[in-house]
């Protein structure tokens, strides 16, 4: 059993300052810092050596509580009578203290002895070919791309400066993928779109002959896919973020900056704009339009084209408040199907009586 | 960034005739068509020295709209003033076109170097075992198998010819393939079902030692999962196309000639029957049966048996009419609920009335 | 095409005495068993010479159906007239007998001369790495550790003793696993948590620079994920079984005895508690706590904290009889709201009616 909790080692043990220096903070009240801080911490966790910071107004009274020795900190959020580094955004402030005390290892230059690199491959500086990698022929790997271990890279395909497959990634078909993206283990790219149409009443396979292409400051989890197209691209537009396990079939066009959380599922030759943010296991069928900005969360399945912004929930995808309205009457359900039962009872009731006094009447 | 859309790029440049011959269609109006084309491509992107087709009738005005120099389409599609190859099934003569234009490039013969391949293996003429497989004993690899790179055949396992494994596919525990089957990179087939009974409080591991049967020209996609049984076997029919992501447990039958989008799971010893389509992330629970021809939409949530036929969709899968009609009244749900209390205010105020009526009468 | 039905080759062919011995059970009216038993097979499928077993009581009556030769079952539900062996758990029994029946193939001890060791590794005794394994620098495996083929264990993770990655199992980041865990193909642990902060309205990748934990007796299913932590730990209890396809996002804390099915998705930092079960493709969002023995169904989409127990289906997760009696309701909606228009319709003609007697009396 395993009972320890893990902590990561810092490499370097900074002053105060040095912390502020690196991410061009404001430190107050320096005489407070310990000498040496050994680490970054979450508020709560944080002991009279560590680093914390506060990214929401909301953690701001756990803060004050916090035994942190410096914390990170924006100029609405302040903490007088703390050692503190006043910043504008704490978040790249913290992603830069961590690059400082707990550095990615860096790959080993040069291609590994058991890597099998084809003819014509052209690789750029500082290249790292991992062992046990394949590269087929007329491949190119930019500057400083880093192939870990197991990775394949299909014949023809290119790869933009700085651009890191984890390990074990595998790119067949046609890929074309721009600079310093990111590609964590088991992702597969370029395999066969599903594209099967019914011929004689059975399905027949339509070939895949198109790419998949992938736009700079891109990431892609572990085990996710995205099939190349059957005549031209499938693209994720840059900086969007992949998480793990998720689907892009062939032909689907993602636009920039969009955030996908794991197991979303995106079906065949549908667009998505700019921004959009998907939640886990959000499902999206094929040949429809998502326009920029959309929010989808965890589940939501699309059944139609969403043509701007809003935020939408369940399946299918309806507005959130409309959701919430349905959902909250939905409960009552049972309620309103009993009170009608009443209703109708004593409506019947009255149109005996009334029907009693109109004869009575008669 | 890769700004440039990716055209894929023929090998050949036929004329019109040339075309017309590998599809087995009637060439019309030929002298309409450029000496040489250049390429396939769809409706909208074509360009003068293109083909192109019509796939659908509903895209019949946009097809006399294209500039392709040579069109495939059938005699109910008919395109007169246009250089037109008529055929009876218009995909069938595309997959043949594209098979011309972009072959796929052939796997290189033999076995590579750094395979690893165990006693007693057979392996059938023309095999292609790529970089880094490891093949264990006693396997048999048929006719023309590709093993594309690090791919795993467990010892025992049986592949038919023509089978086609395209890069990094597992196969563990006892796995027996037919022919013509492709599998694309990531799939994992013959691992443990996911069998625990509860002994004593806590989950006991049931051994799985059946096998995974996937009959002939079956289609797997990348990442998918299918399982072995615990006794005997899960089963994949003859002609059944699976997509990327999918999971299979143990003892899964599936029919023939059956279709599963993206992410589709489907839970131990259910029966799937022949030519069923399941759109993405639908869920099959264990140990019910489906019968012949059923439809999933996407994410549909079976609870029961389906006995045969129809479009289910949502959670609990339902006809798909009573899905649409129960949506279209829940979204008038917060209207019913305020209608009700509204009637049932006037009606309690026609009670009073009434009941002072009565009491004036007397 | 593989028409024939697959079955498992015992190795053994034991007597009635010998089954009973194994599994110290009760045997009972043994001159009624054959001299030698074949195999294992279900009530259905047994033949003269076969063992097979009550599962549970409503297979009874087919038991007493069954051809097999000697049947596994409990006290109470015996079987009088047939060769049986009677014992306390029959899972257990019959896991036991598998594994005389059906021995997993042992892995061969040793270092395969492909696989490639860091500096510093330290392996146990009895140590099996497979070819083209990649172990990175200071790894640890404890005694009796199996690596199949393909496996990659990145520089500084330990696996305890009597641990399985059946093959191609990807461990990078720091990946910490306990005694006894099995890990199936193509699975990854420690790749970064999918964590992006806005900043200047794009996202910001946060290093993730924590580890992933495995308890000890974990068992984590095929193309399964589990990132590592942001800072601290992701968590998988004791004794939790994972199947195929599951996504645990970074942070995420697992409690022991869990079972959780194919495709089930949690995302970052949400607690687990103890022996929940989790059906196929159920959705936990981040940062929730799900109380211990929390049961959800396929599909679930949980919104919210469940604090503990109970059964929940549905998204939003609905506690299971709340969410029949809604389902019930749901499918006569449109009847509803037909009767209700219709009451309204009633109720309106008698306000008319009223109104009319209430002129007619002034």
């Amino acid at each position: 059993m395993i009972s320890e909790p893990f902590r990561p080692a810092a490499v370097c043990e900074p002053a105060a300052q040095t912390v502020a220096a690196w991410i061009g903070g404001e430190l107050l009240e320096a005489a407070l810092a310990p000498p040496r801080l050994t680490g970054l911490a979450t508020l709560a966790e944080a002991g009279a050596t560590d680093i914390t910071f506060v990214a929401s107004e909301k953690f701001l009274a756990e803060a004050r509580q916090s035994r942190a020795g410096l914390i990170v900190t924006t100029r609405a959020w302040d903490l007088p009578g703390r050692a503190r580094v006043v910043v504008g955004e704490v978040w790249a402030a913290v992603a830069r203290i961590m690059q400082e005390l707990y550095p990615a290892p860096s790959a080993p230059p040069g291609v590994h002895p058991t890597a099998i690199v084809g003819e014509g491959v052209r690789l750029g500086e500082g290249v790292s070919v991992g062992p046990y990698c394949v590269v087929g022929d007329g491949a190119a790997l930019g500057d400083g791309v880093v192939l870990g271990p197991h990775c394949l890279v299909g014949a023809g395909c290119a790869i933009g400066r700085g651009t890191r497959l984890a390990a074990r990634v595998t790119l067949v078909g046609r890929v074309l993928i721009g600079e310093r993206v990111v590609i964590h283990p088991g992702a597969v790219l370029g395999a066969d779109g599903f594209k099967f149409e019914r011929v004689g009443g059975r399905p027949l396979k339509i070939p895949q002959v198109g790419a998949v292409v992938i736009e700079d400051d891109v990431e892609i989890g572990a085990n996710a896919t995205i099939d190349r197209a059957f005549l031209y691209e499938t693209r994720i537009g840059r900086g969007t973020k992949i998480d793990n396990l998720v689907q892009i079939a062939h032909n689907v066009q993602v636009g920039p900056g969009c955030m996908m959380a794991a197991q979303v599922g995106i079906a065949g030759s549908t667009r998505i704009g700019a921004g959009c943010l998907f939640g886990g296991q959000a499902g999206i069928p094929d040949g429809v339009t998502i326009g920029d900005g959309v929010m989808l969360a965890g589940q939501a399945g699309v059944y139609t084209d969403i043509p701007v912004g809003g935020m939408y929930v369940g399946a299918p995808a309806t507005p959130v408040k409309e959701f919430w309205r349905m959902t909250a009457v939905q409960k009552k359900l049972p309620d309103l199907a009993r009170r009608l039962r009443a209703l109708e009872q004593k409506v019947e009731q009255m149109e005996k009586i009334e029907g009693a006094g109109e004869e009575g009447k008669g």
